[in-house]
């Protein structure tokens, strides 16, 4: 362990402060399959059950496996780094404190995790408050609750402001938050896109379904007031 | 005007640098009057010539009026904030930079706007985007388009987070922030509660009218099953 104010980080500025920093111990395949695993059994626990519910289409049950699988992660790993600011610390071999040090939630691709960046913390809280209403967004769509869309729309819009905000924070602040071009561009870049891609097209999906349930409601009551 | 190194603000926290920073020169009645006068003539225009829409509720009349209001805001005093980084330097009585200077939109009641944290200008972008949909949305109820609730219950979300994670960061950062107690409570706290309470409102009228119109569709689908 390194003494206060030498540089004993492998992060991006290196200027960082990071007193009392124990490098990782797992390595990273074994991050991956810890992670890798139990989504992979997730998904298709989830893809399985579905296909038992009446009448629903493969989309719904894509859906499902997004939300389950993105509620998870909200609340597992950024519920962890939101309440283990000490992350960095941990001088065992832990899991989630590994994922901290080293992936998209963290350090090696976006250094303000680890700085504890109060913009990224904040985002991050809302997110993990977006956590159980991912897991509320499988269970209505699979019991067909009429606030299905409208959920999936607004939890959407809550991953896409947030990854906004992530992504113009650090526009602002000239990007000097990565360990390399690669880890910017793997773990900071094309980990992040996902949640701008995959909420958006949902996004337009419940949009255009609520929109057709309002036409229809609307068309319904134009025949009424006409026949009535 | 001060030198460089000097402390040549008001603004809290003490040890803030603004070189170049020029004190206001309108008194807080005149900067009142030019937001009070024309706010007030928007608003009547709106609620005057919304009257005359085909069988408008007195709700969508008054939204339409906050629609146009906070659209015009978001545009008018946040797109100033954004595009003006040195808006603390102005020499002139200029009313924006003024606004700027001491009101919500900075620096009296919160002094991350002056000090351009990179948390507080992402949101103010967002906002800044928000504000032509926020117009939009004024035409949607106006005109009774299908997308009417959904676009305002997505606006409504979009100020929510943005105030969720003003909140959010300067809490995490202790709060120092505020000129006096008196800026903190009104200029900080009840200023942007505005933007909790009213887009709270309104999302949930919102998500009881996609709800409700969800299900009639619901309802019609399984009549026409039944009969068909």
């Amino acid at each position: 362990m390194a003494t206060e104010g030498e540089i004993n980080h492998p992060y991006i500025p290196r200027d960082l402060k990071l007193p009392g920093f124990v490098p990782g111990f797992l390595s990273s395949s074994t991050r991956l399959a810890y992670f890798g695993i139990p989504s992979l059994m997730v998904v298709s626990f989830t893809w399985i059950l579905s296909g038992g519910i009446h009448k629903i289409s493969k989309v719904d049950r894509i859906l499902m496996c997004w939300w389950i699988l993105t509620g998870l992660a909200h609340i597992i790993f950024e519920g962890y780094f939101v309440f283990s600011p000490e992350f960095y610390k941990v001088n065992t071999p832990h899991f989630l404190a590994e994922v901290c040090k080293n992936e998209k939630l963290a350090s090696k691709g976006d250094s303000r995790f680890v700085a504890r960046e109060s913009g990224v913390v904040s985002v991050e809280i809302t997110m993990v408050v977006l956590g159980p209403a991912c897991l509320l967004a499988v269970y209505a769509i699979a019991t067909k609750k009429t606030y299905s869309y409208i959920l999936q729309l607004a939890l959407s819009l809550g991953q896409l402001y947030g990854t906004a905000v992530f992504f113009i924070t650090s526009t602002l602040e000239g990007n000097n938050i990565a360990a390399s071009a690669y880890y910017f561009y793997v773990y900071y870049v094309f980990a992040n896109a996902w949640w701008i891609l995959i909420p958006t097209m949902i996004f337009i999906r419940c949009w255009k379904k609520i929109c057709s349930a309002c036409q229809a409601q609307e068309q319904n009551k134009t025949r009424r007031s006409k026949t009535g």
